[in-house]
């Protein structure tokens, strides 16, 4: 079973969006399985990380921002943008898809995990996944 | 199908715990498939990795350590105490879930591969990992 | 329902096998569902990333290799040659598994989106990847 979400993005961050998957598990009849998301993007990628204090994803904003500058001298890939080729290693070095299993039709994320659209480019867009229930 | 590992873990560090999923395996009567690990909490991680010889986790150990510093005077996020901010960022680097083919209801790990829990804070804690079999 | 792919290595770098996952796709009759890469070794891993412009490739590999140097002082297991650390790290740092969603018998990769072998290892190797279908 596939489903579509959307992630409209307004710059670089962290955008929840574990309420769109839960709707999309409550709009399928199975009860117990595995929820995967795929982002179908390069410049943005994915995280499951902590949701209770805003804080901490600005650090990690902040820490790989830090590790990853823009304007780097190694950088050759430049024609699409200073964000561009920072934010494909972003996307490297955290995930394209993630899977949460879920049972009685609740993700069995634990107690303070939230899925994030992390969101690499400075300009606003719209990002495509892709949820798959088995 | 899904199944419960608990690991208990006494300070930083990897520990295996590739016997436990292939004891999980052998209590689901599925022959063939894939097999999904999938961790509850943002302060630790997994990974799969040599388990031939120690030196190898030592070394990721300290790799990460040296990456990932406490202490680092970008952290805003530390009212939950030193190691808490870089055990987020470690497990964002790493990998909040797993999946592992099986054939003859045996795991298709390489010869070297170990599955391992990666714990990022001092205090001992009892990490749970959902199992999901399809 | 399993099969294997095979990618020959010649040395560090991304090698892209997007038409080989899609020959297996098509050789399996599943219509709607997802496909798991999972790589079964320790000095390679896996990625997806644009496969528009080889310059990213060039970048991702050039960056990664400055961020994790051979001869780093700190590691101690080094019996098996230089590279062999760095490239257990930076298998850590990106996958050993992948999933993609496929509908109507067709990945459902981005635009720009391959899926890549990464050897981090000098020598030519034999890499084998083992491919769920669900």
């Amino acid at each position: 079973m596939i489903k579509r979400i959307t992630v409209k993005t307004r710059g670089q961050g962290l955008y929840e969006f574990t309420d769109k998957v839960r709707k999309c598990l409550s709009e399928v009849n199975i009860n117990s399985g595995l929820c995967t998301l795929f982002v179908r993007h390069t410049s943005c990628s994915m995280i499951i990380q902590e949701n209770a204090d805003s804080t901490a994803k600005d650090d990690l904003e902040n820490w790989l921002n830090r590790l990853v500058p823009e304007g780097d001298s190694l950088y050759t890939h430049t024609f699409e943008g200073r964000d561009d080729m920072p934010a494909h290693i972003k996307s490297v070095l955290t995930a394209t898809h993630l899977a949460v299993p879920f049972d009685n039709q609740a993700l069995l994320l634990g107690t303070w995990q939230g899925v994030y659209l992390w969101e690499h480019r400075h300009a606003p867009h719209s990002r495509e996944i892709v949820v798959h229930f088995s």
